[in-house]
Parts: structure tokens; sequence; C-alpha cells
């Protein structure tokens, strides 16, 4: 049973869901779709253009203490990006041009550990290259082809099945057409999905 | 130690935290401070005039579908309200006049029972009448105390104090000035009171 992990780099809570969602299912016998998207774009079909933890400060302030606090409950390193959000493009089309390699879950962990632990902008393709070469990939041929016509169209297309999906946030799963939204609905997705296979 | 649950009887996710929340709190050895507030008056505030599950109606049926399963997975009773967000302004108003009444806890669960379990308005008062009957109480008295000037005030001051704590959502418990936000943060909420306590 495939569980399909929705996430954008850029996203806060992505970065932990990203970093044990593998971990998780494997020991359910689960299989990982991983589904990158832009949520940006499905924010600025709601008239926002910036990420709500910026529009609505309370809620921006309240979330990084949240995030702080569930990095440190589940021993990930946390440091407050000096940058929120980033611009995950170049990422999103290196993870959508290469959806089923083997490298790819460790150089979507290395991305994310660059944002949310190591304060790295994302957006230089210098960094992304080194999240690259981390898993002794050749990241000059691997960014050219990121940059491709046919994989900006594929992002963008995956973008709007996430619209059409109902998907408002990320991370997002999805079990077939069941949907969880956040984080903390992990856990009960993985069960979701257990639950479908028998 | 006490854990300060702020809540709106309008609020979805407020109804299985206020239905568990006195429980869960009793096993650790942990009071509730009941702390009802308007979060419409602060959603007001952020310029938005409904809740955020109606202006954004793919995050609405999102919520409807969650609360299904969250309900489902504790043993709770759910219907789907008819109308949504209801008026809770006169049950907050008993609540917030009554904060330590011995009977309080049980007519704030018959409340939210009748606006998401029963589909009943709770804006008449004939069924906050009824809630108050059900626990013995003369609800003629007290709903006439609800509805002095005192309390009016008292429940205004109260959701400005909300607002200046920080909370811009419900249901949220603060331990101290540590802020948890969500039916999701009930458990993380009352590990850090005990941890405080100790």
């Amino acid at each position: 049973m495939k569980v399909e992990f929705w996430f954008d780099f850029a996203s806060s809570y992505s970065y932990p869901a990203a970093m044990s969602v593998e971990h998780m299912a494997k020991r359910q016998n689960l299989d990982i779709a991983w589904r990158p998207f832009l949520l940006g774009a499905i924010f600025n079909k709601q008239g926002w253009q910036d990420s709500p933890f910026n529009l609505h400060p309370a809620k921006g302030a309240y979330m990084w203490r949240d995030l702080e606090r569930v990095c440190r409950e589940s021993g990930l390193s946390f440091t407050r990006p000096s940058q929120f959000p980033r611009n995950g493009l170049l990422a999103a089309r290196v993870a959508s041009a290469f959806a089923t390699a083997p490298w790819l879950a460790d150089f979507i962990r290395a991305v994310f550990t660059a944002n949310f632990a190591d304060d790295l902008d994302i957006s230089s393709p210098s960094v992304i290259a080194r999240c690259l070469e981390m898993s002794g990939e050749d990241s000059v041929a691997i960014i050219k082809a990121a940059n491709s016509p046919a994989t900006k169209s594929l992002l963008r297309e995956q973008t709007e099945l996430a619209y059409q999906k109902g998907i408002f946030g990320a991370p997002s799963f999805l079990v077939g057409k069941e949907l969880f939204w956040g984080n903390d609905r992990l856990t009960s997705a993985l069960s979701w999905a257990v639950n479908q296979g028998n």
C-alpha cells in the first residue's frame, strides 16, 4: 500500500514529517510516493501572496515555538531559518524530475536539513548541488534536467493536481482518496494505509 | 499545576478537547481552569468576518472529515452541525459568570454535545436552559446573571486577554506562558504542566 507524501521544501512542518515518514512507513511495510508541489501557488489561488505564518504574526510566532518543541521531542536538529519561506523551486524541480530515483529520499532529507537545521539558502544552486553530491550524484546533469521545460511543466501539473485533490497545506498525506493534513496526522495516515491494505 | 483551557463553544476542534480535557488532566493530578472566549472577535481583528473553515472551502471540507475521524477514534458521538459556526455567546457568558461553579464542567460538555452531537442551536436560550437543568441548576437565575452588564464586560475582557496572550485559535492551552494550540496538543500541554510542576 502506498502513502503519497505531498510536501513543499519551504514548509516548516514538512521538515519533521519528511525526516521521519520513510522510516515510520517501512516499519509498517508501507511505501512512500514523494509528491513535491508548490504550496505558494495554492496560497496564491486563495489570495495570499505570502505564508499565512507571516501574514498572521501571532500564528507565526506560535508556529516557530511549536516547531522547536516538536523537533526537540523527536530529537531533530532545528535552527529557525533566517529567511522564511525560502524558495524551494529548484529543489522541487529536482524531486519532480527524479521521482523514483534511489537517491531521492536522501536528497529530500538533505534539502530539509539545509533549510531548517543549517539555515542555508535552498534557492541557491550551489546548496542544491551539495545536497545531490552528498549522495554521490552528478549535480550538474541533474540540475540541468531539473531546469528543462519538461520538468517545469511536470511540477506545475503536480501542483495543479494537489489543488484538484483538495490539498490546501503541507505536509499532506493521501491514502487513496483519504486526505490527512499536517505532521500531526502522519501516524493516522499510516494506520489508515495499513487498514486499507488488509 | 493548573492548565488553562481556552475554548469557544462554536469551535469544532474545541469539542473533542472539551470532552476529554478534565478526565485526562485528573489522571495526572492537574486542574483545569476553564477559559471561554469569543474566537470570532479575534478573527475580526484579523479581518475575517467568518470562520476560516467557511472562507476556505477546501480547508473546511477537510476539517469536517478529519473531525469525524477524530471523534470516531475517541468514541465520541458526532453529527455535523447544520449551521456553522453557531453563536455561542450566551453559553460563553454563562461559563464566564460561573467560572468556578461545581457544575461548570458538566454544563460545558452539555453545550458542546448539543452543538456537535445533537445538532441543536446553542444560541437558543431554551437549549442553554436545558443544559443547565441537566445538572439540576436554576436556569432562569443563571441566564439572568449571564446577561448582566458585568458578565458581558467580563467576557469581553477575557477575549481581549486571550488576544494579548497570543491566542489566535481554539482550543488553546496555556501552562504559565507556554501556549499550545489545537486538540492535537492536549497531551503535550498536560505533559508540559506535569514537568513544570516537578
